[in-house]
């Protein structure tokens, strides 16, 4: 009890995480009314936004000590785990199209909505900010070699009427591959050259930090407990979707990925209006590159044990294209190391874009 | 009388001035012989240099009061002015290739031809120059976020047989998304960021510069007389360009923009021999960037009020494609805020590789 | 004797040298039997090995009385002599598809491969590696400058139904701008501009550089076996590539195109594990910037006297991608001037990417 004492002081003082009291709620009434898939979708909403705080609080203190650019990548890494599980569970359904739009929209939404938000929350609070360039040059390069090894069976799907057992073939080759570059970019940046992925310390300020074996606590059970909600919505999200007249692109692309990632959002928002930009770049390129080098590739191997049929890595050509001209913003943002507000409302902007055209895309067009 | 003795006295002193008698020469002629169209076309081209010059020299007396960058804007403003008011000519006349054409040629001939000839002229009197990259940074992200807009109607019509009623509600969503960037842009670098795109002062040296009131009084008349003779020379252009042999898609994207932004051409050119990059790659990324993101979105709103029928922001997949490539050469060649003769040579080949495929291309593939 | 002295202590001291007694071997075998193609393959690949070797030490001495970026060009001339004599014995038998395909995978494999494991060699050896920017920089600009140029008339080839004619005029006027680029940008870093392409002395400290007579005649006389031997490699490599189950695309992309730049490949990998990237730089990119800009629009030239039919530009769209990819990777990567081993990694790991599906193609995908 004494140890968990900071978690409780914060839940007092915070209004924000009295919303916690509706995580068993939504799952009580999952189980009772399964049916109810509006009220379900509200409900999960306001659910995650709560955790999303706790989560963002504990990996802050854990960040704190050691250092951005760690606490950055454990972000990333449980922050999508809610993605890994909600994507497995579309598998083992077989709604591969389901799957691979929230695996494109998990990428093109912390690109560029996290990213852009980052700059445009801090910049409105800083008048300029500067941040490490190594790590967002590497985020950006790992994503730019993920952006082309999807593009590749795509590309080719299209202009070449390749065989499925090409595609099938190519597909399981190209996830070893980001798999493996993954793991040498942790072995780089964690590694051999980890000092040049620290950051300046900004001397903090803000709230304490948790002591070290509370926050990890926290960061695991608030995991679990958005992975059961993120389910709920998940579930509910569809058919919300269609009663609030939005496309289906729309919703797998913007709406799940935005609230799959709200946990991330909430810890890269809040670094950027304390000036720690460093963190925010780390959450947003990080977990990008995360999901396109390690979660899709994962996904493609364990769908040739969980799923009806082996998942390939070909993806709808408008979606390539969303996350090709992603990266190459990230790459071209972020080259500077500085950030203006007016940095974010391009970035923004660019999202928007693509947000706008899913959701007057005729419904048939984005699958 | 007074006031405009130092215009007078340019008038004596410049050779090149005396050309001004054109002016009223080709308003006559086209009132009396419209139907002489290869005459038209020599004369209103005549014409339109030495107004040009006077423009570049009110502009440059402007830019001396105010500051390299606020003297960019403003001239980048006046100039397009005749753009404006020939693409609403053939607005009002339903001719909407003709204006997407030279909207699409006006951003590729200021991004590569302005910009390439800057810096050759430049690099050819000097052998290094150095220039502010902030402002050429913004434009040319401006510039980015205007092509991927473009991009996103053109590629989804060739790909999905997109409704037309789809591709006008995006266009205009777009329009209204690119006239709030171009807005916020310029809160960004005249407001609350202003002193980031000042540039050093580099001493000037060349001819005085005229008073405030005469400059902005010359600006103002010759916009007005530049915009009366463009619009003779619109109209005979494609006809000359019959008898002369060239394609329709050449005399759109290349022979049209590069006399449209003659005013601007002159001042951007002679800036850089007068070593003041600053204002020359304000000139052109700002002027490509301004019609990207304020006259084409500007015009497709006018059109509902004044065309026979909305205009959309489908184009021509080959021109997006120049439109990307020429963003793309500006963020890679502007990167590194210095410049020599040669840079000038390739981003100016780009454009050849353009403008020769353009003018070999036969005759209905360019529209 | 006295002269050719050191070159003799060379082959004593360097066993891999032993194997320059496969030269005659290997002509002689392919004068007695021609048709014993996988003998003949591996033969000419061991052959090929002591020649770079050779090739790699005289053209150090040769940098090392010269400096860095001098010594790289002619390294990339010299070595690129050989894909031109490969190509042009390919052209008088109209083989175009072959040619186009050693053209199209020379620029992918020179950017990519070379550059990726000379950034992965020198990393493993030194923590960090910093190199002129300049070079690395002009020479990414003319590559995305030859690829804009081949990406039109393929892209208006699929888009247009442009007639052959078209394509073939187009071609010639293309060939001729890149050669002026080309001979444009030899006078800017050779001549007007010279001393920015230099690079400060590393200290060398290897082996001892060779008398510039010696290293000159043996420059001659290896690239003259080199070509010999590569002649024979290529006849034979088709027929092998068959017996081994690869596809003709790997063959033609990967295949021809290591082994023909295996001689400046040795040079360049050599180079960055002595800590002089500004060479290894200088002879990757040098080299594809040359084979695009120079070696192609010269067969295009000579195919007019020499071949049955003209050859024009049009390049299989997958080869235009890949191309387009490369010199973009090589403009992200070499942007900072500053290199560890990761970055070497994700250079590799993009030509795996194309290398894997060229590989897993079905047989009449790549052409």
């Amino acid at each position: 009890m004494q140890a968990i004492r900071p978690l409780l002081h914060d839940i007092r003082d915070n209004r924000l995480l009295w919303l916690l009291a509706l995580v068993p709620v939504v799952l009580i009434a999952e189980a009772l009314k399964p049916e109810a898939h509006t009220l379900l979708f509200i409900l999960s909403v306001l659910a995650i936004v709560p955790l999303a705080a706790l989560l963002s609080h504990a990996t802050e203190s854990v960040a704190a000590r050691t250092g951005d650019t760690i606490g950055g990548l454990l972000n990333a890494t449980l922050g999508n785990l809610t993605e890994l599980i909600i994507a497995l569970t579309a598998l083992a359904a077989g709604q591969y199209v389901l799957v691979k739009a929230s695996i494109a929209g998990a990428i093109v939404t912390n690109t560029l909505f996290m990213l852009g938000v980052s700059f445009l929350l801090g910049g409105l609070k800083h008048r300029v900010q500067e941040y490490n360039r190594n790590n967002a040059r590497l985020q950006a390069g790992l994503l730019f070699l993920a952006t082309v090894a999807l593009l590749i069976p795509s590309m080719l799907a299209e202009a070449e009427s390749a065989t499925p057992e090409f595609t099938q073939t190519l597909s399981l080759g190209l996830s070893l591959l980001l798999i493996a570059s993954y793991a040498l970019s942790l072995l780089f940046s964690l590694g051999t050259h980890r000092e040049f992925f620290g950051s300046a310390d900004h001397g903090e300020g803000g709230e304490p930090a948790w002591p070290m074996g509370l926050a990890l606590a926290t960061l695991a059970v608030v995991t679990v407990l958005v992975a059961l909600v993120s389910e709920v919505f998940v579930e509910s999200v569809q058919q919300a979707a269609v009663s609030f007249g939005m496309s289906a692109a729309f919703v797998g692309f913007i709406i799940v990925a935005i609230v799959g990632a709200a946990a991330e959002m909430a810890s890269a928002f809040s670094a950027a209006r304390k000036n720690r930009l460093d963190l925010s770049v780390g959450i947003a390129l990080g977990s990008a590159a995360q999901i396109a080098l390690f979660v899709a590739p994962v996904l493609v191997l364990v769908s040739y044990v969980v799923g009806p049929a082996p998942m390939d890595l070909q993806f709808w050509p408008g979606a390539v294209v969303m996350m090709l001209i992603a990266a190459m913003t990230a790459a071209l943002v972020t080259n500077s190391g500085r950030s203006a507000w007016f940095v974010g409302v391009l970035v923004l902007m660019v999202y928007i874009v693509f947000a706008m055209t899913l959701y007057l895309l005729p419904p048939r067009g984005g699958q």
